[in-house]
């Protein structure tokens, strides 16, 4: 397909879905990348670029000129044309945005472009229609047709008072079933969520999720109506989320994809693999200090990785747990209530665990001493992890750190260190040495 | 608040979100609850049941009478109803439905009682607005009113050919700018996404997320035009999906919250730390098999945690990516080239971790032999790990089982054994033992 054939190419394009032809770039060299989206209509190139890849998009936005950057973003929502200039250096920044012709839209964006990408103000968008509480409802169709020309889908209609302050809401619904020369103070519902432009974008997630918004309104302080936020926009936040706390619980900080380089990923793994090289030799000065139990029951040693992996997944289990529970806000009342139930699960848990375990040593060793030992501090190591992992995302979240980064190799490495400490202590105490 | 003050609860209870009364009835025993919802008006009570936790509904819907259930079903949209009927037992389903009044919503429950919970048929509502393509635009908004009063919110209006089978939609916006005497036929887009009714839900979620929709039809083979899903829904299996997935990665089969019972609790932990103590026995079998060399290389045996420890970590990074990967299908090409690149970055990543390792050993045992095997091994298990990741979720993808089960407990022991394994085999090669 790609000799330079460009008409049959720019229609072939020009007929896909913007999603599509972003997959299709997503596998192409930047250079190739900027031919096409040279090639494309200007209102879907710049949809495309949204869709993009970031690393791609920074080569093709590299090979685009300021100008040519500017033309694309008057095509875009204000919120997707923040998005893309965000990622531009602060130089170049001034200079798109001085490229830009509409008057409006280069003042929305420079507005825009202050708020922090993770609050509401970040996500948010200019476009919304908007009507003032004394007009009536032809008045209003007529504007709503108007403004409703810039904003690509009209959610809600925001009803504000003369000061510009959001009071209510009005669904389109509504306005077409409601007589022409009623008031818009008499129709409109004054029942509106809302958020503050502060807020941070996971609450506007979960405030959107939980009473099934599809747009929220965002507004300042003073309640002065200045943009919103709409639910596709909440659901890459969501999934966004989902993907950290995944990685994150796996050891893998920063966001990292399967097709990034090796550099990158190293970069986002070596540190977690550094801390559980740490617990390593830490289980190993553990291990050499027991070393004169080891002459004598040199079984014991072989059971030590047994003891650290069953650490390490009650831990694992039990942080995830609270770290969900954190995370849909499922987990209230006190903290020494969810250590009890820990501990009888994991007593419990630990106790099914421990009678095959000693069961298995009795046999095959023909020593009940030892095997008693080691499945009796199987059962109390068990019960430390429970409590370890139940404990540490709760800590973590009332200090105000994100407790998912408990789950995971944190976790892991400081329960096999625990494990291993609490089965020798508990060994030699049992068999008496 | 609790003596019986009905009339005072009421109106508080009346006045607030139903997300936020089914968060208070949440935190009740069910005949409080039972007692509560009994006061609500009936189409708060509705919504309410649908946000109220699967266990506590249950028990709430045991209390009702089949006509009570029918009365509140009548209530909601078809989906929303059908979420809830479902969860009765087959013959409670038939006389709640006997129950309800109108004749069309009975049928429609019925028809969605059919289809799997995990297809879009298990998804849908019969809720929607419906244009045929022979209308006038004048017509067209007459009979929207009607429909619309049916439907909560409209998010798309479709249009159907005579067949009733979907052949393109309008949105409100066009329908409002367009002139009264236009044929539908004219004005609607013919460009709509839709889905089969028998898709599975994560595909119709990939769709509507892919290309930012907040709504979709869903057809049948012939594309007659069946209901359709809308964002909120696929917000919920979004979440769902990736609660499960942190959950298996974590080592917990089956939805479980940090507040359902140990019973329970532990019939999604334990299976998991079984597996767990099966390797667990497994590196046992296997240190004891290297029994001989324990009497010269005592130190050997005290690196088996850090050695386990590692494999684990690099398995669940690996294979983490990859399942992320698949997920978002960014995962393309072939399986050989994620093979070498990950043997690469293990490569890299061991060999970082091998060197600290080795100055380690090297001072503190003072033995260059010692600190060389050890480290040696490690870079080989650390590869080793890192293939193992890499290729068995894309492998379980390939046999079309989900790659989730992958990540965790799974890969973590059977790293653990391997890593075990290869550690002292090149450990005894590398020393001549």
């Amino acid at each position: 397909i790609y000799n330079q054939e460009d008409v049959q190419l720019e229609g072939l394009l020009n007929e896909v879905h913007y999603a599509d032809v972003a997959e299709i770039i997503n596998e192409l060299a930047a250079e190739e990348a900027t031919y096409l989206i040279k090639l494309l209509d200007s209102d879907k190139t710049s949809d495309v670029l949204t869709e993009v890849d970031d690393d791609l998009r920074e080569a093709i936005l590299g090979n685009l000129s300021s100008k040519e950057i500017a033309e694309e973003l008057e095509e875009l929502d204000t919120d997707d044309a923040v998005d893309i200039i965000a990622e531009l250096s602060e130089e170049r920044q001034q200079e798109v945005i001085s490229n830009i012709e509409d008057e409006e839209h280069k003042e929305e964006i420079k507005e825009l472009l202050k708020y922090a990408e993770d609050t509401a103000g970040g996500l948010m968008a200019k476009e919304l229609v908007k009507v003032y509480d004394t007009w009536t409802v032809a008045g209003c169709l007529r504007r709503i047709r108007g403004q409703a020309e810039e904003v690509t889908r009209v959610h809600s209609v925001y009803v504000v008072n003369k000061q510009d302050e959001l009071v209510g809401r009005l669904s389109l619904k509504d306005l077409i079933v409601a007589k022409n020369e009623k008031k818009i103070a008499d129709i409109y519902i004054s029942n509106v969520d809302y958020v503050n432009v502060e807020d941070n974008v996971e609450d506007v997630a979960k405030v959107m999720s939980k009473y099934d918004l599809e747009a929220i309104p965002v507004v300042d302080n003073s309640k002065t109506l200045l943009g919103r936020i709409t639910i596709d926009d909440i659901v890459d936040v969501l999934k966004e989320e989902a993907d950290k706390d995944y990685q994150l619980a796996a050891g893998i900080t920063q966001d990292v994809e399967a097709d990034d380089s090796i550099i990158e990923l190293t970069r986002a793994r070596l540190p977690w693999l550094f801390l559980g090289l740490v617990g390593g030799v830490g289980a190993f000065l553990i291990m050499e200090g027991f070393q004169d139990t080891f002459n004598k029951y040199a079984v014991l040693f072989f059971f030590t990785p047994l003891i650290a992996a069953m650490a390490g997944n009650v831990g694992v289990q039990s942080s995830a747990i609270i770290v969900q529970g954190l995370a849909n806000d499922d987990v209230k009342g006190s903290i020494n209530r969810r250590l009890i139930k820990e501990m009888l699960l994991a007593a419990l848990n630990g106790t099914i665990l421990a009678l095959f375990l000693f069961f298995f040593v009795w046999v095959t060793k023909g020593d009940v001493n030892t095997a008693f030992a080691i499945s009796a501090s199987l059962v109390v190591v068990i019960i430390v992890a429970g409590l370890i992992g139940t404990f540490v995302p709760l800590f973590l979240n009332k200090q105000g750190i994100d407790p998912a980064i408990a789950t995971g190799p944190f976790i892991t490495t400081s329960n096999d260190i625990f494990g291993i400490l609490i089965y020798f202590w508990i060994a030699k105490m049992v068999l008496g040495i």
